[in-house]
């Protein structure tokens, strides 16, 4: 048998993350002050985050390095393994050859410590004490916890209630790295005061706990704030994914057709896809990249490309994407990490240019596709990679309707462990689909509209 | 910086597995009959194990062929990597090496799948349809779940009932990978309904479970039953974890002086240490072997060396073993896997010998190790593996008083994805040390006597 995975040493982990932007035909549109409607400035960011991470926020650079103390912490899981999905692709029975990069081998079991390692570095090098974040399902929060226990900062982390109640074994992790968790909205801050009034069971959304978490960085001078998907410099980080594999496909004797991620803020995708879209833009190879958006949150497909607001409260600057406006409430479905109003200012770039494309599922579909993965690889993927999962599925049974040999990777961003209540409704036929009717944006549009600039 | 871990590639992953008897000075004593405490036959372990596992029971040959099914299953995760703990000997600021081998990769969050998939190939092989089998905490009947699912055999689990009922992930995890879970003791064997007769509300442990799998098996030609750890196959099917260990140390330019593991059967302990003690065996190296147990169930540090049955009901053969009586319940400490009555035949005559050691700890010290240990490398310990890591620090602070540069291998056998209500448990307080009376054992020492052989 030809290897079941691919690993590659230490020393030939990527030494620089890749920046897209670099080789984007039309760069990003500059994000807007939602006062003055003029784009932001390094001065604008500072209150929230450390001067270097803003500079690679706005960098046109190609390639930028790693530090070799965010190396060091790499290393504890890094590289990754690149897998050959042989138990898939035999139950499939499909000329497909199907590989996944596995980035649940991590700390926190998923591909956010990329980004949150060199985060917490860069703000323990400008002095920073005490780090704030939000998280929804819980695995970003996991993640920064870990990485500020690294150098020593204390990390305040804003959780949507409904998971705070619903998954407390991810509140635990933060807690074991040493983290302080608080349900969101909390009474710790005006923004959640403020919705806490109008509903005092509200049981939150990954908008109102950023704005929380935004209001403590602005706060106190000694606390800055972090993201864990959207910005360009998380994306970037997450390039090593990308690199790692283009690295790895080659020792395979491979490239492949299609890369295909899901896309909650655009990080994940961009991590594993932007290395080989590099090969398209630069007129190498042809590489089909497909993010994968839930039907409930369908940004992507169904949404507008505007200036929007990050966050609820509209704290942040306004970003171009598309969105389906700063006040949409997703369905409560479980996979937490894809339920996010926009999608990334480079992804959403790269989507309206035809560069890349999109796919909504739902996620009965997914979930069917991860028990069927995990029977098949013997990992059970988490609800956000069962996306993925599920279109590669769509993917091989097409290449065995044309008959076509075609190389398919995805990004197996994370496993199930901590999302086995998320089965057991599956399991139990608790989980339904949901179809997104127009009128959920459109409720919305009056209030995108009166935010574009003239 | 050096290298964070070592990997193997799958070409370097061992062909054999290591059968310690054959360097064994004394021999293990025969497992008995009940009745006419003669020793058993192959004919009598025929209606519970494939022959081939029987074969590999009574072997005295000192390498056994891993068929390549195996091995190309075992490729999903291994070899696993040996990682240098950096961030601990750091914290720790001591003059020790401590090196940890990393399990926690595996399909299940564990070793057990070393022993999984080559019982459920032989069970396969021999045209066996179901596998029975008892789960504690859960590791377990999630690892052969997993390899029955990898060869299309069906597989039913009896869950010691308070798992089941506080561990509701585990038992999700296994119905994913296709299994049926029962909660243990059930109304499916007369072992379960005698238990109940007498207490209804009984939570269950894991020698009632191995009771009720084993009557399954015995009551259906085509269901065999599997251990996962006690005999002498599983633990040889484990050495697989210390043999990679070797090589690794060996790249490392390193051997080391201490090897830990916890134990509970024995098979993870005999899994990184054996191809260690090999070394001192055969009079090459000293290396000093240390099994950590639960003070709360102490049957290498305080149990007595007899002939006593493996479950509650007697229907296994008598083995030759460090025991607490098999009607000894152990105290509700979150290390699941750590709380059985027993030791393997072969750990204990080990023991017996002088040839490992033995050191019984107290859960709060290794909690506290575990919370340090996350802190640190990242990970984050299962409870079991907890027990591991707080003898490493106290050898390591040891080594600190002496001066000296000891080197200190453990194995890291699982996470604690699936665990951390037990870590939440230990932040609110509400665990306890439990001190082991010499009346827990004496209660069970008439019982154990009149089970000699004259």
């Amino acid at each position: 048998m030809a290897n079941k995975k691919i690993f590659l040493n230490e020393s030939e982990m990527p030494t620089h993350w890749y920046n897209v932007v670099a080789d984007m035909p039309n760069k990003p549109l500059p994000p807007l002050h939602p006062g003055t409607r003029q784009p932001v400035g390094p001065q604008d960011l500072a209150p929230l985050f450390p001067m270097e991470l803003i500079k690679q926020e706005v960098s046109a650079e190609r390639y930028i390095e790693i530090p070799e103390e965010v190396r060091n912490i790499y290393k504890i899981w890094r590289p990754t393994p690149l897998m050959r999905a042989t138990g898939l692709e035999k139950a499939l029975d499909t000329p497909a050859k199907i590989y996944y990069k596995y980035e649940g081998v991590s700390p926190s079991g998923s591909h956010k410590p990329n980004t949150a390692v060199p985060q917490a570095y860069y703000n323990k090098m400008e002095g920073v004490k005490k780090i704030s974040t939000e998280t929804g399902a819980g695995q970003w929060g996991t993640a920064l916890a870990f990485a500020c226990a690294q150098f020593g900062l204390e990390c305040e982390i804003y959780m949507v209630r409904i998971s705070y109640d619903q998954k407390p074994y991810r509140k635990i992790m933060m807690n074991t790295f040493g983290a302080d968790v608080y349900p969101s909205p909390s009474n710790r801050t005006q923004a959640g005061r403020n919705i806490l009034e109008k509903d005092p069971n509200s049981t939150g959304s990954l908008g109102i706990a950023i704005s929380e978490a935004i209001e403590r960085a602005v706060a106190d001078e000694q606390t800055k704030y972090s993201l864990g998907s959207v910005l360009n410099h998380v994306l970037m980080h997450q390039t090593i994914i990308g690199q790692e594999a283009v690295k790895q496909m080659e020792y395979a004797g491979d490239f492949p057709d299609i890369v295909i991620a899901p896309l909650g803020g655009g990080s994940n995708f961009a991590g594993i896809s932007f290395p080989f879209l590099q090969y398209q833009l630069q007129g190498k190879k042809d590489v089909r990249c497909i993010a994968v958006e839930p039907a409930s949150c369908p940004k992507l497909t169904k949404g507008v490309f505007r200036y929007d607001f990050g966050d609820t409260a509209g704290y942040t600057p306004l970003l171009p994407m598309y969105t389906l406006g700063h006040n949409f409430k997703p369905a409560a479905i479980h996979a937490g990490g894809l339920r996010y109003h926009g999608a990334s200012v480079i992804c959403s770039q790269l989507l309206k240019d035809g560069l890349i494309e999109a796919q909504a599922l739902q996620q009965l579909e997914c979930f069917d596709a991860g028990v069927q993965f995990s029977k098949a690889e013997g990992i059970i993927p988490a609800p956000e990679a069962t996306h993925a999962i599920a279109q590669v599925i769509r993917e091989a049974k097409q290449a065995k309707i044309e008959g076509k040999e075609k190389t398919i990777l995805f990004n197996l961003c994370g496993h199930g462990f901590v999302d086995m209540q998320a089965y057991a409704d599956y399991f139990e036929g608790k989980l339904e689909d949901h179809h997104f009717t127009d009128a959920e944006l459109t409720a919305n549009l009056a209030e995108i509209e009166a935010l574009q600039p003239a």
